[in-house]
């Protein structure tokens, strides 16, 4: 979850950064998703002075976005508003042919999601005059029929792993070490776990909060006796 | 959910400032706890230029804090450095004596939790010299024996209910909708519930939510068959 | 500038909450003007979670309301698009018959500009069928002939002073500060300054804005004699 | 004003994380300075997920900087705190013997302001018990003689030209119409303009911006006959 929320937002931005230099802030920028990876694009996104739109099937995410300060729509109609795109849903095609004929002359589109299926490449390859052109290391440019240019960049590969350096160490050490934990808890309880798929004891992951805290010199508040017998006198009373 | 995140931090505001009438850019705010309450409260306070410290008694919600770029550290310390304090824990003597003497001249308590127990307000009178002075409608002003003033916002109950309005209506329909939605919904499967604590299914919350983004002329995107099948198929794969 | 930027910003938004006790967040909220005060209101309004539209007619504020990462059109645009609109530019009928017309059923305007002219209120009351209705304290409904309900709120007066407690005294005070040391400017060189518009000289507003600093218990670098000296050469130099 | 506001906000963050591939969220952020290309930072380090602290030495700027909700203080206090420090202030040795003693092991520290002169880098060296170690391309990590190591990115030059690619061209743009203007502007007034440093015509500031805008397809209002017949009256009256 940290990785996701907190590691891809910067590190999308980075990579989208780095593969063509534009500056962020006054550009419509439309996430899609509003899952942890794509609510920490939103938010880095506005961090640094760009509008952004999000697209959702979820209605609950949906209005989250919308209550965080963001504008939900469907991506048909954010298609003809944006300037830069990027799709982070786990989902395929999620830009296809009914977006790139509205987008403007010179979008870019990125994926920060799982492989390259979230956006139809072969779809805009069809309806693109020639073969795309390398207009910079990381961005192919694809003019339409029409005459407007599209940028793909990093051929629709994670945008932070083509064109960036990935997550942060800073915030893998937590996945690691989460990861090395649960292979122990897995080792250790191997008699009493039954075939299934389990998620990561809470116990874990607090204890990976425990050492990053400590490791950054932050401390932080215990219960006292009086406090800690009052929650659970009302978790027995409810 | 909503009504704790998006209700809770703008009302808390608005009866601290309503009470109070202090200006909250540039001032340090403390916030006690880092639940979906809490969380607003930091936000709208950030939102409105103060300076947020979280404290935490849980290390994943204290790293969350950390990671959304506010100070976290014990109480004790945060004692020293707040202008206003904010507790919205659901616990016990949150502030009590060992905060109450290491505060600013002047420093302003309030609860947004459950109850008037957040803040030991015996323990305030015991330190003071004389009964609080009532300085504004809701402010009570305690002068500490060492002649240190403490002021003390909606005798310690609910801020936002005690000094302004409460949630707006506008969150406060997902809640009752929420409500009467499961109502229905148990009358319905009566017979096949057995006596227990159910969370909301999944279904009420999500049709609340479409409901919702309708009413404020929200159109979200809808999955195409293909993109049901991907995601279907990656269920079952997995 | 203080009281204007960081005062009105947060007054205003308490004002509009007094008045309807709105939830900001998830609201579409149009600002007319990117003055100090009314980007004030912008930061503030998108600190509680709104969406927020500004519209200008000076095309260089116009570009840093852009820039700051807020979407920026012509009011007869904005106006089919917001939930709640305020005006702070210093113009007259900046909410006009056509603007009224093309409003969302249960639109809310204020004004937060000099005096009550920057809504045409005359004109908003012959589009409407009756006198308006009052629906709160502070909230006159208008019902235009199409039936659309227009919330006006304060009367078009400044909805800060109208409906809250105009600006925090913590930030008046720099304000009242500046005015008497700028008397006292006047009195002690009375015999040099020729009749004429002056500005306060700058040495008077690093002086309040330095008591100020002192009163939070801010302390701040001082050049050292070897860094004024660089800069001086660098004057020099230029 | 644009790119030093916007422009080194994006590219100063930008150099430091290719320099290092540091997480931001979570960070403590020492910025020295808040004029323009400094606070375009803080904004930006915030935006990110830092936790910004700015010092200054003009106490206008920061009382700014305090109500913009940063902690603000001496670089003495801050040396202790930072993760990591950008120096933006145009003058010599902001970063010194006496801040590097007290720096967190591991410090990161860079600049944005002009020349390398910011950073004392001579005495860095004269503290560290040898030749600084090449740890990335742009990383020189120093070890000092009590064993802690402070890391120079891009040997203290502006980092978003050594480390990064300078401002997007999407705001370079802006400087150059507005030089390439105040060109043509001189040579068509040679013959009444005196031998002087002139600032650029207010027009010609709004002309790039008109420019920019309708090049951004951002429409804005436009007065009418009516609103600006009021404006002039007010300033007739004034």
């Amino acid at each position: 979850m940290f990785d996701n929320r907190y590691g891809t937002g910067q590190s999308t931005l980075d990579g989208v950064i780095r593969a063509t230099n534009v500056l962020l802030a006054g550009k419509t920028i439309v996430v899609a998703g509003y899952g942890w990876c794509s609510r920490g694009i939103a938010l880095r996104a506005q961090g640094m002075g760009g509008n952004v739109i999000v697209t959702e099937v979820d209605p609950l995410k949906a209005l989250e976005a919308v209550m965080d300060g963001y504008r939900v729509m469907p991506m048909t109609e954010a298609a003809c508003l944006g300037d830069i795109f990027i799709t982070a849903t786990g989902d395929i095609n999620v830009l296809d042919e009914r977006h790139f004929g509205s987008m403007k002359d010179g979008a870019l589109i990125a994926n920060s999601g799982h492989f390259n299926v979230e956006i139809n490449i072969p779809q805009l390859a069809a309806m693109s005059q020639d073969a795309p052109r390398k207009v910079r290391e990381f961005v192919d440019q694809y003019t339409l029929k029409s005459g407007k240019h599209i940028n793909l960049l990093g051929e629709g590969r994670l945008i932070n792993l083509a064109a960036a350096e990935g997550h942060p160490a800073s915030v893998m050490d937590m996945s690691f070490a989460n990861q090395s934990l649960s292979a122990m808890y897995m080792a250790q309880n191997a008699k009493s776990l039954k075939p299934d798929v389990y998620t990561v004891p809470e116990e874990i992951d607090k204890e990976v909060a425990r050492l990053k805290l400590a490791a950054m010199n932050v401390n932080i508040d215990v219960l006292t006796p009086e406090q800690e017998k009052y929650l659970a006198s009302w978790e027995e009373g409810t």
